[in-house]
């Protein structure tokens, strides 16, 4: 089969052997925010043209939204492979003559009855776990809208939504915060990150502390190129702090550059952090694939 | 005498008597960020040129930063109306035949040596507290960059700056939780504001919090006109939560819609609040005035 996992920036495609092995693997800038409606299945051909013979094609991610191709409505926790795949949708195109499936998002919500939501990190929990023991486990996926995932017997039970991601970059690129940075790509700066992870323990609340990433940067506290790692830690640090159970394991799914600084976070917090395989995508499209019925998932 | 209160986006002035009374007051949208550097006389001479006779004129605000007509020192925590009047600098035009004051701003250092600053808001407080009785007092200026004071007889002792204002307007121009809000002026929404302000008690933390504006708004639970004042009570309540003492009086310095909003979260956070005196600024800049040695003020 062919997983697609197809996102608002970028389209990350396997080629799947029928045990799940991943065979071939492409990636694309094709995410949907660069696709007009209408031209889903165009841009589909375009990238995967030579692979598409007989195999089914599973999707996930923001290729089901509102502003998909198709908008799959979201399952709702607690969910495990099974109830995802309840909610996979059919779509056809080449005048029927090509079909494949699109993942549901997932839902919940929390104790005071607000809402969260998710599309495309259940398919990478679902693959990701697969190897986990039963009981229950923590799984944080970081990012511009960073995923906290409670885990138990085989199902996602509740979640929470941290904007950390993009709350750096609106605050990098458009307040006061970014003027004292320089324009370009950021430089690591080890120091300066665990500096603004302390930061985050001291009181005075997040707000406060983002205003001090100025006064700091104004005082040579910390070096100007030091300050997006600064500010990086402090925005990390209160996410931890407010999400992040108090000890216990971690289970990171991510990019390995953002996965190591969740990592020093989490220690620093009291945790210990254990990194699952990025391309769980693919195995967890298989596994939802897994419960379609017998003979849909043929063209 | 004359007092300015020349700010990044506005230039406010006032003409007193002898006895610090306003006689007349203008404002103009001149505030040092629409200035030219070397521009700043020639500013002054066209909005307050008819004004100015033999008056001393004093000024404070970011007139006196880095980017303003001259670079005043920061005077330093603990320091009441004679430290800073001590931090003025004058500053002459004209051929020498024009002189005035710039007043400085001020800095402290919290417990963990972190720095904070202001400009503008320490000559607001002194012409507000004039009226207060001895003691400690908290006051607050709420706005782009909310200024939590810490008042105890007759001197500024301790202060923190939240960036609540500017990541309202980051987050409402620049994010996602943008795009789901109408382009123009918000509409003030009462009922979202203190659904707002209950969200910030609950757990999850700001970082979460913020993407449950978009969720509310997504699953309809929150209106998308009055989505504005539901982030507002997000930001407001967490800055209190952070900064507010856990009960007691605390004193609001500020636009009246903006205050009435801070007076809201206050009191349901346990908190009573007093209105001064807007206008504080003119006192201030006369009470500093005053600490001039004799025959300075005269140009």
């Amino acid at each position: 089969m062919i997983a697609v996992d197809w996102g608002t920036s970028s389209l990350r495609a396997y080629r799947l052997d029928g045990a799940g092995r991943i065979r071939a693997r492409r990636e694309a800038p094709a995410g949907i925010m660069t696709v007009a409606a209408g031209g889903f299945a165009e841009v589909l051909e375009a990238q995967l043209g030579d692979w598409i013979d007989d195999t089914p094609i599973v999707m996930s991610g923001m290729i089901g939204s509102r502003q998909g191709w198709l908008e799959v409505p979201y399952a709702e926790c607690p969910a495990g492979a099974a109830e995802i795949a309840r909610g996979l949708r059919p779509i056809v195109w080449n005048a029927g003559r090509r079909r494949g499936w699109i993942a549901p998002g997932l839902s919940c919500r929390d104790a005071a009855g607000v809402p969260d939501v998710m599309r495309g990190e259940e398919t990478q929990i679902i693959g990701a776990v697969a190897d986990l023991p039963a009981g229950e486990a923590t799984i944080c996926l970081p990012g511009t809208h960073s995923k906290w995932v409670s885990w138990r017997d085989g199902r996602i039970v509740a979640f929470a939504t941290a904007m950390t991601g993009e709350v750096f970059a609106v605050l990098r690129r458009h307040s006061i915060l970014g003027r004292l940075m320089k324009e370009g790509d950021d430089q690591r700066d080890a120091a300066a990150f665990t500096a603004g992870l302390r930061r985050a323990e001291e009181r005075g609340g997040l707000l406060h502390h983002l205003f001090g990433a100025r006064t700091r940067g104004l005082f040579g506290d910390v070096a100007e190129d030091a300050l997006p790692s600064y500010l990086s830690g402090v925005l990390i640090g209160h996410e931890i702090a407010a999400l992040a159970p108090p000890a216990g394991v971690v289970h990171l799914i991510g990019a390995p550059a953002l996965v190591a600084l969740y990592s020093e976070a989490l220690a620093a917090h009291g945790c210990t952090s254990r990194t699952l395989d990025s391309d769980c995508v693919a195995r967890g499209l298989f596994l939802l694939a897994s419960h379609l019925p017998t003979g849909e998932t043929n063209v």
